[in-house]
């Protein structure tokens, strides 16, 4: 682990991956009895990660008064993979294939803790299952929180995780609500 | 935190408290929905946490080889409290209030990363929702991996939350399976 990631981690309350990684297991299997569609699961673990994106994002900026104001999308990868994931998922992230003029990029986990002590079936995923969308959903919420519309999709590859993001607007004037279950 | 608990911590991998505690939150919020009555939301959180802590005894083995087996529930306690607890919820615990010739006692955590972020509405609480259960299950779920029997029950109030710990027998020649949901 990087000094920076600790450094991070130092700012927040730390607790076990494991638990965490058990916890969102239990939660998804629990979804996956409930919703008849994996692809219904997926929509709501991006809700679910968009509400708690809105919050974090305050929790972030609380703690991290020294991060700068981000006018493009490299700079908010930038702070999305150097302080914002290790801060919260305890593992680095980079930033790649960037495409569409700097509007579209990939964040690649370096671990990513929800899957790291559980096996998510191939025909789950099949069907339309992203279990590390509430990652995905968490970015969206939180760059909304800062008035950046974007869209972002979760994809697990064995321990590997890629979070897709694309930028769509600024939003001038309005400030985010909670999304309704 | 104490020198103890970041040792331990540093045996684990690490995230964000907030984080689990925000995902928690939209775990039992959407619990809620599903079934009428809050007390099923209990069990079903005590069942969870119970599947949880039998792979959490395991992970626990491998990590604190220096522990040595209980004899007793004063030491049982004392590797909850003192190890256990610290290593997977990054807080500090104590055991008191020990009553039934030290078959029954009291652990008090020094604060909760589960309520850390949220607020259980007094109704729900009155209705039967133990919010917390999940650490009481999954302390039973441990134990009864490593052969000892008890029930556990969680009760929060404000900030504090305690977990009722009642041993009941040492279990001889059966290995726990999980318990179905």
């Amino acid at each position: 682990m990087s000094k920076a990631i600790k450094q991070n981690l130092a700012d927040s309350k730390k607790m076990s991956a494991e638990l965490f990684c058990l916890t969102y297991g239990a939660m998804v299997t629990e979804m996956l009895k409930d919703y008849e569609d994996p692809k219904d699961v997926t929509i709501q673990l991006d809700k679910m990660g968009f509400n708690m994106g809105t919050r974090l994002a305050d929790d972030f900026l609380a703690k991290n008064a020294n991060v700068p104001r981000c006018v493009d999308t490299r700079q908010i990868a930038d702070v999305l993979c150097r302080t914002a994931i290790p801060c919260y998922l305890g593992v680095s992230a980079t930033a790649s294939s960037w495409t569409s003029g700097d509007r579209e990029f990939t964040i690649t986990l370096e671990s990513n803790p929800l899957t790291e002590l559980v096996q998510v079936t191939p025909n789950l995923v099949s069907a339309g299952l992203s279990y590390s969308q509430m990652i995905a959903g968490a970015i969206r919420g939180a760059l909304e929180a800062v008035h950046f519309k974007v869209y972002a999709s979760a994809t697990d590859s064995g321990s590997n995780t890629e979070i897709r993001i694309r930028f769509d607007q600024v939003l001038k004037d309005s400030l985010p609500a909670g999304e309704d279950d």
